[in-house]
């Protein structure tokens, strides 16, 4: 495997097998972020990755199969949330997080590119929804101990308020244009983090 | 032209050249709601619209400027905003608008296929940056009359707030999954509505 097929620190231990996997991931990533997802072709992703053009097709059969793996892996590779002791620092924490990823060229671009992918491809939507899933998951206890806190009354579904912050951001990528700077950031997580202090985010409620 | 090129009600006045429009642009709209954008053909609207294939390429030239008149022609159509007397009122009302649109099978599948098209032609991206503004401007101003009456404070961005209303429900559509029913589209108005009061779309606000 060639220098350039993956950079040293991103191969992970595990042998061959992880080593091919984590090369192939890294081209397919870099393929989609250059050229979308309509010219990803598994052959040119071989090429990029410097592995055999039979093992990327007796392993991921075809571009969706490969785009759903690199999804499951970014889903694995998600960032542990980070704790600041209240809920706005928590939510803008996470809020920047995403901002810097939409923000980042390669990073908005590859996820432009999956999220295109999913409006016609099934199993790329649910590879997309289990990506979010695992990510919304990793951030709502901070939900959990701003209820505990006393912060946000109890019953508020944590998983939306998540959800809550990086709504905005995304709309911006994906459809309103607009800066996706640490004001946007910001401005999503104090949205959230008053709504959801309001009590906007409570299971069932009937509003009016 | 067939009885089945455009719907009887969609013919506008203004002659056979809007006539033409009206059909290719409905063609365009179908073909797009069944098979996304990638499989968009000038031939196969200029066939669905029974208008001929030379006017088709003559007046839109390829697919993505077809897309971004389709865009315009949408954004023209926007619906006008509904008056409550409050903002929740009005902001439950544009969700509500908005959850519709984007729940019906026809209609969220368009919208699908724009947004992805979107993603990889910078034409369709302008145009439908083009098609928000439009609507988000149509609605703004239901929030300065929350402003004149005190339920907002002044300084408040009123473009934000209507694109904090959208923003969960196209969330759900792109990138989480999750329905797309009234209880999501009164919950993202309500949301909209307390952080707004609070001040939470102050613009050039620092939260800390």
């Amino acid at each position: 495997m060639g220098s350039d097929g993956a950079e040293p620190g991103s191969v992970r231990p595990g042998g061959r097998t992880a080593r091919v996997r984590t090369a192939v991931l890294r081209a397919a990533g870099d393929a989609l972020a250059e050229r979308g997802f309509a010219h990803l072709d598994l052959a040119d992703i071989a090429r990029r990755a410097e592995v055999g053009k039979t093992t990327v097709y007796r392993r991921w059969g075809t571009a969706t199969g490969l785009v759903a793996d690199l999804l499951a892996d970014m889903a694995e590779q998600s960032l542990p949330r980070t704790e600041t002791g209240s809920l706005l620092g928590d939510l803008r924490a996470n809020a920047r997080l995403v901002q810097r990823t939409l923000a980042d060229p390669r990073q908005g671009a590859l996820f432009k590119a999956v999220i295109a992918a999913a409006t016609c491809e099934a199993k790329t939507a649910e590879a997309l929804h289990h990506f979010y899933d695992v990510r919304v998951t990793e951030w709502a206890p901070c939900v959990q101990q701003a209820i505990d806190r006393g912060e946000v009354p109890e019953g508020t579904d944590t998983h939306e308020v998540i959800r809550a912050v990086s709504a905005p951001l995304y709309y911006r990528l994906l459809t309103s244009g607009g800066p996706l700077d640490e004001d946007a950031a910001d401005q999503a997580a104090a949205a959230a983090a008053t709504a959801a202090a309001a009590g906007a985010y409570l299971r069932g409620k009937e509003l009016g």
